[in-house]
């Protein structure tokens, strides 16, 4: 009966005009209607209420990425820069995040415990992250490299992650910031053995083979004079994006009565804005300083 | 006894150099693999084996992104092809993808049923498409518009849909063609009364309450002299990206013998691309002339 | 080849006796392996972690078993505790579940915030419940109808709830417990209509409509002298399981001295054990003198 | 807010009776609807549409239940009939089951593709199968074992998979009769050596490590005269179960004219019921047989 109901309609998509006005009267919408129960196939991804949702995202083969870009090695301010205007444009533009956090090619999103937004469906959190993050790379790259052209459009996987209570997130957020502190010990000495002393990238691999944290700070201090602590924080810390009130002001040209005629009106106003901090995150000194974060009314 | 590690922790990254040492020996691995519990936080999204894999895009708040960038209605060629050129994209920089449909401000791609791109996992999957199809979006805007510049990054909001067997699949795709047909045949009415006829939108609205196909298709003939079945294909069926062999020739400078010094040399190859159709995939005859998309060896 | 394999496979189980040890040994193991494949099509369903995991049972068709093993209305104090003896053989028998709340023919079971039962698989929680309190239910039942024979098996059925924090399981066990209160006011007003007024059902439920709480409470006790604060509290509350010490004395016959030979003696173990209350779950007092219950360290 | 209510409605239940009606009137419904949103907790577990549903089923710690019912070893006849009688029970009992599969203390039930019992929610599925299977184990216990009471009432672990076209399902039956061959023809040889041969269990496995299936035969028949071929087939191959018509014949005493009073009347009814069949469903035979089992209309 199907097979015979969509042939009718096939045939009706080829008809003479004679007969398509009562074919079409009958068919497209039944068509439609036949078809929809594609939609139950569709499963339901609701996160669990009332806890911490959390987007990932990683950028796709982002160590070729930076090959054919350049990045300096072992930072690159303009990436990092970048990633960051990337993800202030995902919380400006999306609903209900409350923090970022970010390293090398990774940025997290941690959205309200009773966000409802998109019924908070997993799905709709992590494509519309994933997707804004990725235009806005594209759309902003050319005010962090002037000089270098994109070649091509990058890709970013993301995932959601959900987390039941504040503990459990900080714990997730610690472990981001413990990672962005080996990776970047790790990565400094690496490139001062290759770009400094001259080792290849398997002789620097091989010395580094087996050390700790204090190891490579000492082979910093005692070969190339570096102090780690003196490092830049964005690097040691990575970045964290909150919201805070910043007072905007903007000029503007507005008609005005004779007297005061030609000049122009600065206007002023409050505004919250996903701010840039590189700070520890994973002592309590952060979280008793920005007690609204986590803090949310029943 | 936790509470009491990550104090310690913490007190080793505020410690004076000279205790430094000793603590990072201990602390931020085991402060590392401490954290790590967090990642059980994560869930396993795999979608059912020897399934189509269908990842659905739509494009964020398109309405008001069409009125700021002057979108021709009721179809914008520019933004149609750049769509599908993203989609293109994404067919090539992504796995498995064997077909996508796009109509409007919607892309379906779908993946081989036996796919075992990132072991399956949903996540990927969307979050890969909704991202490089937006930074696409943005790369090659310029192509498409360029007299119109870019005025902010767009979104794209993704699903992923599993279906069991080709006649679910196929079903899938009719529903969106359908959908394509129906609001196609819709707003060509509809704009021809607000552009041509000089109604308001609401009046158009109105006009159209409770027509069905062969009745908006009778308006277009009768009073705007629009035989609806000459409409371009591209608006009445949507684009369809399917995989052809198709022989590129690049022209290339290359060291040569004295005797042909100076000559270019034509390099052909045949590579497989995802060119785009704008067919029926209702009926058979798409799925007969194309048997190698549904048919998988086991 | 897959299909040549198996045809191969299948030659084997019909072979000849000459040529079945061969065939055997490439056979059997290489078909299990070959089918192990379907293992993939399991889906991992574990519980978020450090949530509560709460299993609710439900009697199936209940009405008609009520109806066909002669229950008394509106309560049936043998039914009633023929469940929490099931729910007690569910908590003694099972890992980890630290309370338990029934009414009618329903029974909530909540499982620690940090069990690690079955790897917090959801199948296995609510099938293990469900099997075990179903056969306890036949098991027991002779203890509780000692004149009313079984007449068919019952069955249950579940589902799994998680609950990222006290006051979320709080609520819920609060919901339940509303519920039994409303059911059984009305219950207890309407079959005081049918039994002592002589209402017929259609009669008592019209009677009953648009009435709120309070009203059924006037009607029991001025058409029936029933003062419902005075119903049991069973009915009223509900039955909540929780552990408690007890001291269990047993009776043993032993080899004793000569002197005191033939003497029983008579040993105490103190036991913890999964008790029956009924008091209200809704306000702070119960907590309060449980905290035993809700804290766990981390 | 929130707290403010639930006070006001603890309140009312430790009111006096005085302002318990006026109380009630507000309370009781809102603090039903108040805890209601504890509803949205629960997940949807939908199975996918079109696609086989199994629901397998194992024995809890059956070892040590066979070992303190005292079953024969390797096989108890009693203890397999009564999971067959289980099995059938619950075919009968609940919808949509078109086959189920079972060996040693597992029985794999498969809802037919287009299923839309329960809104093929997984929990259901799984929860209804093995509580009426477990509840029926205690029931029909007695049928079968006589003389040796049930000691407890046992648990059964149960778990959905979900298979998206036939050849899935088929392999997936396909596996589990090769592991009970595979299993089967281990536990004979081993209890063989323990029964007859007089090995402990320890020696036993030492003698088996390392043999194949033809190895395992070659021991059975030098050794204990065992043509492997002629052992049960319910043993070697399980236990399918598919619907038969089948001519059933009751014998009733009913009031019948004076002529033939006294006399019972034979009646005759064609049904369909679960039959029980010991045959190899690995190979295509049993499909050609029963085409009905796989094929639906769409």
């Amino acid at each position: 009966m199907w097979a015979a109901r969509t042939a009718k309609f096939r045939h009706c998509l080829a008809a003479s005009s004679v007969s398509l006005r009562r074919c079409l009267r009958l068919g497209v919408t039944m068509a439609k209607s036949k078809f929809a129960y594609v939609r139950d196939f569709e499963t339901d991804d609701t996160c669990l209420p009332h806890c911490w949702v959390v987007v990932r995202l990683d950028g796709r083969s982002f160590h070729r990425f930076a090959e054919r870009h350049n990045f300096a090695k072992p930072n690159d301010k303009r990436a990092l820069h970048l990633m960051t205007r990337c993800a202030q444009t995902v919380m400006e533009e999306l609903e209900d995040i409350v923090l970022a956090y970010g390293q090398s090619d990774e940025y997290s999103f941690v959205f309200r415990r009773k966000s409802n937004w998109f019924k908070r469906r997993a799905s709709k959190f992590m494509t519309l992250v994933a997707s804004q993050f990725a235009s806005s790379y594209v759309f902003y790259w050319p005010e962090y490299f002037e000089d270098q052209p994109l070649l091509y459009p990058p890709g970013f996987d993301g995932r959601v992650v959900v987390y039941p209570n504040n503990q459990t997130l900080k714990d997730y957020l610690s472990w981001r910031q413990v990672d962005c502190h080996i990776n970047n010990l790790y990565n400094t000495v690496f490139w001062a053995l290759v770009q400094q002393a001259g080792l290849t990238p398997v002789q620097a691999q091989e010395r580094l083979k087996g050390t700790v944290a204090a190891d490579k700070q000492e082979i910093l201090f005692s070969e190339f004079n570096i102090n780690y602590n003196n490092e830049p924080l964005m690097y040691k810390k990575g970045t964290v994006l909150i919201w805070q009130k910043v007072e905007e002001v903007t000029t503007k040209e507005v008609k005005l009565p004779a007297e005061i005629e030609g000049q122009k009106m600065k206007l002023s106003q409050v505004r919250a804005r996903p701010l840039a901090l590189h700070c520890d995150i994973i002592g309590d000194a952060f979280w008793k300083e920005h007690p609204e974060i986590l803090e949310e009314d029943s």
